[in-house]
């Protein structure tokens, strides 16, 4: 088989590996699809060296099917249409004990912190695996992993139906809580710079307007009749977005970071004392999130086909790299069935 | 009687005052004591001159007594023991109608916003008036309102028993909140540079270390077996203190922006993203707030003679502004009730 390593920053090596047999307890995959995501970037670009021990097969969004069924596995058929949802926990650290396990304070992050999916065939602990459903086609279901993320954001802001949503950022994860939100009953304005990124989220029926040539603050207050939104998802990682999202949040709002802020960033913690707002973090997901993704891929709430923007193989996965670095493209798959022969 | 005015930045004048009868809807009280809080002292300087129509009276933190009652007030008898909630809400904005009125969009705050009660006899609204039982003494009374922002402080981290909570600044509403934590079954370490007051806080039998002498993550990492702590307050309004509050805090920990931050400050969003903290501002209170702070003080939970530092009479009433700048009092009372002749 093929698998594709990357080996140093702006380096990603494609080579023949073997395929090793499934131990006991893990359930070999023929990959199918895997995306391309921002962190597996900051991978790419060396910034996650310290992290990432090299060579390195990365991927952690993907969908496949089972090609082979390790020692002590039960439940799972060769065949099986399947994901994978990427949380190792240790079980015993304060986090997991206090039933948080997804935010594990040991956690592997597998696709990072251990073996990734972009490899023809890929060896996976049996209970990471999530089944997909018949009519959930393969190259939609590598968008699992990231609506889950969308999911678990949505959820944890305790948004409502009725409710008045802002997203801050219009890139893959950002496109996908609008998505969410509104299908959970929110009204949704998305706030991305990108003309052609605003163009798409239009295409889906939800509002997108330009930060640069909008009063977003009294765009917000006229839509919400002087109150706010109910809840800002930060998304964008941007200092002004951070600064926009205390802003536009209402009397006991609630702002969901979502972004990755390497730095400390200015938040205006007057405005949060004013308006007593609520400031959550969200990050990753929980099994509810992850099957939860997959009925809204399998019922087409998802527009998959947009957002998947381009399709590559695992040959020229570099090219996904690069396509994904020039900021334009949504979602990029990479296609690893042709790493399995 | 006699009256104080701020009239420009570092001048309160105090002067005589013609005695006006209560008006409709109003209470007439004989002010017995008045504390000065860190939101005068921004006044005294000058800080709020664009909120604050001179000469005005401020005062917000006060006790008194009943002296004549307005034409529809039922309820009240002169000669009660009284202290005032200083909120006046609209009603009417967003956040009154969702049932936040104590953060009211347009709230007039009584002390700031319209005039308070360093004076002899004061004038207010009967509505805002909260009874006062036999046996609290109108001295410790006058603590009512700063520990009503305590007791709303930590109502608003959702506190439970048995948690361990760090206070960042050991200031007169980082004690209040130490001692209303305590109370709630809550272990709490308070964190605070000034000698003087690390020792008062000792004597009432909190833990209190010294920011500048200790390495404040790992004393709460042992002390909380490696969890982090369920509940910081950010109570000092120091930029280091807002990176400590995330450093500190557990995976999905609560920390309450209690503090005043008049410029956007550096937070640790990446921390906020990792742990899953959740950031909540808390403001004013509420009645529940209010009557629970009464029976703080009767019950003698608030360590109140040691909380207040001195008394003086309001003929004297810049001392008591000055040796609040000196940051070495904790509370001062200024004793209104030589004004009342
Ligand atoms: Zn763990
Ligand atoms: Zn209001």
């Amino acid at each position: 088989m093929l698998s594709a390593s990357y080996v140093a920053p702006r380096t990603i090596e494609v080579g023949e590996a073997a395929v090793l047999p499934p131990g006991p307890g893990e359930v070999q995959i023929a990959v199918a699809y895997a995306g391309i995501c921002g962190t597996d970037l900051h991978v790419f670009h060396g910034d996650m060296d310290a992290r990432v021990a090299t060579p390195a097969v990365i991927g952690h969004e993907m969908s496949g099917l089972v090609a082979a069924v390790g020692a002590g596995v039960g439940g799972w058929d060769v065949g099986d249409a399947v994901t994978v949802m990427p949380l190792v926990w240790d079980g015993t650290c304060p986090a997991c004990r206090a039933g948080h396990q997804h935010v594990c304070q040991h956690l592997d992050f597998v696709g990072i912190d251990s073996p990734g999916a972009l490899q023809g065939r890929w060896n996976v602990r049996a209970d990471l695996l999530v089944g997909l459903p018949a009519g959930l086609s393969l190259r939609h279901a590598a968008l699992v992993e990231p609506v889950a993320v969308a999911v678990h954001d949505v959820r944890r802001s305790e948004l409502a139906a009725g409710d008045r949503a802002v997203v801050l950022g219009g890139g893959p994860i950002g496109v996908l809580i609008a998505v969410v939100a509104r299908d959970a009953g929110a009204e949704v304005l998305v706030v991305e710079p990108d003309p052609g990124r605003r163009a798409m989220i239009e295409g889906f029926g939800l509002r997108a307007v330009d930060p640069g040539e909008t009063d977003l603050v009294g765009v917000v207050e006229s839509w919400t009749g002087g109150a706010g939104a109910d809840v800002v998802f930060e998304v964008s990682g941007a200092a002004a977005a951070v600064l926009s999202a205390t802003a536009v949040a209402k009397v006991r709002g609630t702002v969901v970071v979502v972004a990755i802020h390497p730095q400390p960033k200015p938040v205006d913690l007057q405005r949060v004392f004013w308006r007593e707002l609520r400031l959550l973090g969200a990050r990753v997901y929980e099994r509810t999130d992850f099957e939860r993704a997959v009925e809204l891929l399998a019922s087409g709430v998802v527009p998959a086909d947009a957002v998947i923007s381009e399709v590559v193989p695992l040959t020229a996965v570099a090219d996904a790299f690069t396509a994904l670095e020039s900021g334009r493209a949504m979602k990029i798959l990479v296609d690893c069935q042709v790493a399995d022969r």
